[in-house]
């Protein structure tokens, strides 16, 4: 039996982007349904009511959302490059670091474009991005992964090319270099990497989506 | 090698329960370590430096965090009763409704108590424990696992005995068997179960603990 893959997505999102880097990994192939977020199709929120949001995996028939349980979902069915660690206390630690990227920085930095660069919004998503910081220079690691990535780094997609994206737009940047050299390099690198490089989505395609969403002009 | 188990928690604490389960389980003998959670432990602080929280879970030297990422440590670690499906896509939805149960529901219900029965955060709780009620109505199963609990179950521990707890000590009443009847059966069947039963801390306890933390009198 062929397997029939359906991802429900929208290009400009970093959360989708974690379920193509995990297919790509797996050198699955897949149709891509692109969603237009303004106004849902059927199918989307037939496949995701608890949510109504992308990205859905449609595997055979059957949905699963929430793009870090996909993610897992896609390293439990397809053999391969392994997305988590087999190590059963390194494959805990790595589901730690992903749920805190998930829970505490991706909301906490992204929080600051819809606060319009309060100060104080700022500094929680500078103290959460932190920890990160301080867990790349701990492990001396190129990748939260080791020398490849997992699925800790792909979790973090969002700092390494969507934040500087949306910075650009509205202004404001608080993702430096010299506040964040690891977070900085991790990022170069992470992009670098062939699997996630020859899947990008451009930066003048995000430019675009994020100056709609979010631009001044 | 015998296997040092050691937990970190606190008896009145239902995100510590989900780990005590999951122990019990799989038949696990380990060392409680009784947290002051107004004056935490430098092991603690050492073991949990992140999020400074209980449950955590130390397995010969090795410190995890985060109590489904125990529970699903636990599950990968010792053999015997299974805590997630084997099944790829039925663990997929187990780890969907654990983290819909740790993110939305829990913080939406216990955030009752926290705005002293607000009118609209009543009514965003009760949406989301909607949620939860439906998908037990659809299964139409004793437990969120079938006919014995799983993952999803020892997520909502806090609904079946927590809850009702803390409404009796803030004098609200929200989650009534009329409007929730079947999390009302569910939580019944889930206090009953054997495992569960037999290491619950007792109501008197729980009353106790509630009432120096959030009563009135």
């Amino acid at each position: 039996m062929t397997d029939e893959v359906k991802l429900y997505g929208a290009a400009a999102s970093p959360t989708v982007f974690r379920v193509k880097i995990a297919l790509n990994m797996k050198g699955i192939k897949y149709e891509n349904v692109e969603e237009d977020l303004a106004n849902k199709s059927a199918d989307l929120l037939k496949y995701n009511p608890v949510h109504k949001k992308v990205p859905v995996l449609v595997h055979n028939g059957n949905p699963i959302a929430e793009s870090l349980v996909i993610v897992e979902y896609i390293d439990d069915v397809w053999k391969g490059v392994p997305i988590l660690p087999e190590d059963p206390y390194e494959r805990a630690l790595a589901r730690f670091w992903a749920k805190f990227i998930d829970d505490k920085c991706m909301p906490a930095a992204f929080g600051v474009f819809g606060s319009n660069g309060d100060e104080q919004v700022v500094a929680e998503a500078c103290e959460q991005l932190q920890i990160l910081e301080n867990e790349l220079e701990f492990k001396g690691t190129k990748f939260f992964g080791g020398d490849d990535i997992n699925i800790v780094d792909i979790a973090a997609d969002f700092l390494a090319y969507w934040l500087g994206t949306l910075e650009e737009v509205a202004g404001i940047k608080f993702v430096t270099k010299e506040k964040f050299p690891r977070i900085t390099e991790w990022g170069d690198n992470f992009i670098k990497c062939q699997i996630v490089k020859e899947i990008l989505p451009s930066r003048e395609y995000l430019l675009d989506v994020f100056k709609k969403r979010f631009g001044k002009g």
